[in-house]
């Protein structure tokens, strides 16, 4: 048994996210199926994170075990072969020990969202970043997002469909920077709730608008119902940046 | 006589450049199009800068004149509605004088171009940067830059289909930043000779990659010929940035 860990790349657009959907064509279906074309092997991949349809991943780790053995440098440049024209790329394949584990055995995950703040959209940034149009006060985001870091029960940021065991995170890092109209938002945290990143980011923004004062996303937090933040930020401007093991 | 000046982006992947072709689309055609099913009045665009086909552009600036007057919110939002789905989109749209020239009345042009360096190729940045697999020395590009900077006569730079009257030009700005695994490199001038981004970034690319010593920029510079200069860098990692008045 061989096991490989590959640092994949994908633009989220017309990708279902990471995991295999009935009728939709997922990271996982298109890697398996690339690992079926290149070793003639029926696996099972494993992904640092579950990527909701339409999130990019500029560092996903993902892992599968093999039968035979190839060099890393060959796993890679074949599985780029099979994966063309499918807005995915690996950008390194590494032969792992066989306790190592995509997900299990992350220590840290980092996540980036970026908001376009402007009055009129934009046709280069369309796919890449969320348009907001009404002006963002940076300023009062930055306040409101140090009642979130640390560790809390997040329940009001998770989605209903959530399926972790504990509502309860550690939110190492959320850090907001403004470069000319352009909003990044930097998440890192051992783990997240599903949707937690963009329920977090669609609150942000009703502060950042002026539709929420800064401390009604801590009794938001402090409701620990999913009714009493705010709406779910776009999938196009999130980006699963990487991992630490 | 109204006298209009827009703002405009587009996203050059499926453009053939600024200029009216015979057989495929561009921003010109698209924007008079647009304008005359805005105002059934076939008019003449004029812009700032006739970028190449794949080239993009944050903020270019046109004129036009119609018959009729309508407020300028008016002008830019049915325009973008007729421009819905081709990749151009105006940002703002002003009633200017009529002594005003998008392309007679500019004072300095700015430009910029993106290279991703890094050995895989990436499917988020493809159409948005060009990719460079090996190492680019970034200091040895910037001291090869010294010597473009200032007022020379640009003929290696110049296509051999430039229509410019003369080849001299004050390169006023050339700075390059590295960040991550992006290499951003600064231009700005009062105008510039066809292609001449492009042949500029082409040739910094082989010092970068030590196929050229530093000192081959000023030998090529010198020789005002034009294939004495590097190849033409790729359309898709070069930004018009905007004109100032």
């Amino acid at each position: 048994m061989n096991r490989y860990r590959l640092i994949v790349e994908y633009f989220g657009k017309d990708l279902a996210g990471w995991q295999i959907q009935r009728n939709a064509p997922s990271v996982q279906q298109h890697l398996e199926e690339a690992i079926f074309k290149f070793c003639g092997q029926k696996i099972v991949c494993f992904s640092a994170g579950r990527t909701d349809a339409g999130v990019h991943a500029l560092a996903q780790v993902v892992h599968f075990d093999i039968d035979k053995e190839f060099p890393p440098f060959m796993v890679r440049d074949a599985l780029n072969f099979y994966l063309i024209g499918l807005n995915i790329i690996i950008l390194e394949a590494t032969k792992v020990d066989s306790d190592f584990h995509a997900r299990f055995s992350a220590k840290k995950r980092f996540y980036k969202y970026i908001i376009y703040n402007r009055p009129i959209a934009s046709v280069i940034e369309k796919d890449l970043a969320w348009h907001v149009r009404n002006n963002l006060d940076v300023n009062k985001m930055k306040e409101a997002a140090k009642f979130l870091i640390g560790h809390h029960d997040f329940t009001s940021f998770r989605d209903s469909q959530c399926q972790g065991k504990s509502p309860i995170k550690t939110l190492e890092q959320l850090d907001i920077e403004k470069i000319d109209d352009k909003i990044f938002i930097y998440l890192s945290a051992k783990s997240f709730l599903h949707h937690m990143v963009r329920n977090i980011v669609g609150s942000l923004k009703l502060v950042g608008t002026d539709k929420w004062e800064i401390n009604q996303i801590k009794t938001a937090l402090e409701a620990r119902d999913r009714k009493a933040a705010g709406p779910t930020a776009p999938a196009h401007g999130l980006y699963f940046v990487k991992v630490e093991y």
